[in-house]
């Protein structure tokens, strides 16, 4: 099974996917295809090169990934899953702390360590690539230059860390979506997690769902989170983003708990359908949980 | 009075400040300053360098600018008007467009033209910098160097725009906020506002603020709208942002129709002050209206 990430070799996104496949998946057939950014991922998962896609979708310093939500409401895709992984961002070069002149990141590494560079390297050059492993690559080249980016890519790409930890905040978390695409429903991990040995009601499932509003009613969004309120749905998020017909009009991207399938969901869904343009499920999927977040 | 601003010379914020100012302002003795970043803008207003600092808040194409959002919560400012601004990229250069290797821009700009990016230059090196206006003067270095700006940054830093309206969508617009420093009160602006010809009743105003909910309780944002929706009041943006304590964890900026002095919106706020965490008021200002929008 091609399972499509960020690439090149290093990338958070390929933690991510080794963590959720360690968790989730028993065979060990699996291959990465290592895409150039986060809309090829979906582009991979379209064409059936890759059966299974993951990309960031928000960060616990620097908020959504705006191209992950957006692609989310242009492509068809299935939600699956989801995982944390903690980041540790690394200044990496292959020379000196002196000699950086040029510091190369993910927009949301740059994001992440805003202060950070600010204070130590007001004067460098910041570029922008498709990954922070790309980055750690793309670092081995000058000496002059430094990347933004995990513990492994040095070690993949034989750098130094010049500084650990050097985000803004030290907690720093980044959730990752696990998609599927059209022809997902033969596939082995979904298998691996109908089988689990956690049945399903006892396992807690989370819902994504993407709504426009109607702009011309007030208190459209009200009425809405009304519905879940009133089937004691409970909300994890809500983001907003732009429709990008006008500046003021937006879509919302709503996650809650429970299963599309649950009889409350259904209900719920049902009546919010009645009040919006439109409605978009993204899927429901096993909520992750891990003690330490 | 001095005016921060994004810079150098031919920013979209420069351009903000002046279309505000020509709006609200009478008399001409406006300086501007010319700043590195957003956050140095604010950091102005603290130091009382300046007196009135705009930054961008949010795109019709990328949402919302992150760095203002966080900005707006950790220093203490008023907003005291908002403007829109339309923006159409340009692609600048001194060399030609087959000899373009890199490309420099603020990152909402880079953002804002993805695709056009992705379909024209897949190859060049993307280099951000702190706004539109410092790439277009970056830009003149290098024959093989161009930066997504203004069509005035052109005419400013003798550049050829080698491609007009490149953002991925055609229409394009960006919301700027006018803040007020502490020792706003005596300035005179302000009183023009007070004392224009059109009466305080009649213009409409918006208020922002920003609340932190209690995550232990489900159901907060809802009933944050329902004090809304109860007392007639009309949301026209609702924004979350990472608190950056936890993944999940988040802050809200709501903006609403209507003057913090009104006696609805005071009793609304006083409803909702009980029911969340922390709420920060940052300022009612008159509505900015276009009919193009």
């Amino acid at each position: 099974m091609i399972i499509a990430v960020l690439g090149p070799r290093g990338s958070y996104s390929e933690k991510a996917a080794r963590q959720w496949l360690a968790e989730n998946c028993s065979e060990d057939d699996q291959v990465l295809e290592y895409c150039d950014d986060i809309q090829d991922v979906f582009v991979s998962l379209k064409s059936g090169s890759a059966k299974i896609g993951i990309t960031p979708v928000e960060n616990s310093i620097e908020g959504s990934v705006g191209v992950t939500l957006d692609m989310l409401l242009e492509y068809d895709i299935d939600i699956i899953g989801e995982t944390v992984v903690t980041i540790e961002h690394c200044l990496l070069s292959r020379g000196k702390k002196e000699d950086i002149r040029i510091i190369l990141s993910h927009p949301q590494g740059l994001a992440q360590c805003r202060q950070f560079l600010k204070d130590h390297f007001k004067d460098a050059e910041l570029r922008t690539t498709g990954s922070t492993s790309h980055a750690a690559k793309l670092a081995t080249e000058f000496e002059e230059m430094a990347a933004i980016a995990s513990r492994e890519s040095a070690e993949m790409y034989d750098l130094n860390i010049i500084l650990p930890n050097i985000q803004d905040r030290e907690q720093n978390h980044t959730r990752f979506l696990i998609m599927a695409g059209p022809d997902y429903s033969t596939n082995s991990c979904q298998d691996t997690i109908r089988n689990s040995a956690v049945p399903e009601a006892k396992r807690f499932f989370k819902t994504s769902i993407i709504v426009y509003l109607d702009r011309d009613r007030p208190g459209a969004l009200y009425e809405i989170l009304g519905e879940f309120a009133s089937h004691g749905v409970n909300l994890t998020r809500i983001e907003s983003r732009p429709s990008k017909r006008s500046l003021g009009d937006y879509v919302f991207y709503i996650d809650f708990e429970g299963h599309i399938n649950d009889e409350i969901i259904k209900e719920a869904i049902y009546n919010i359908e009645s009040k919006v343009g439109m409605l978009k499920n993204l899927g429901s999927y096993p909520i992750y949980k891990k003690d330490h977040l």
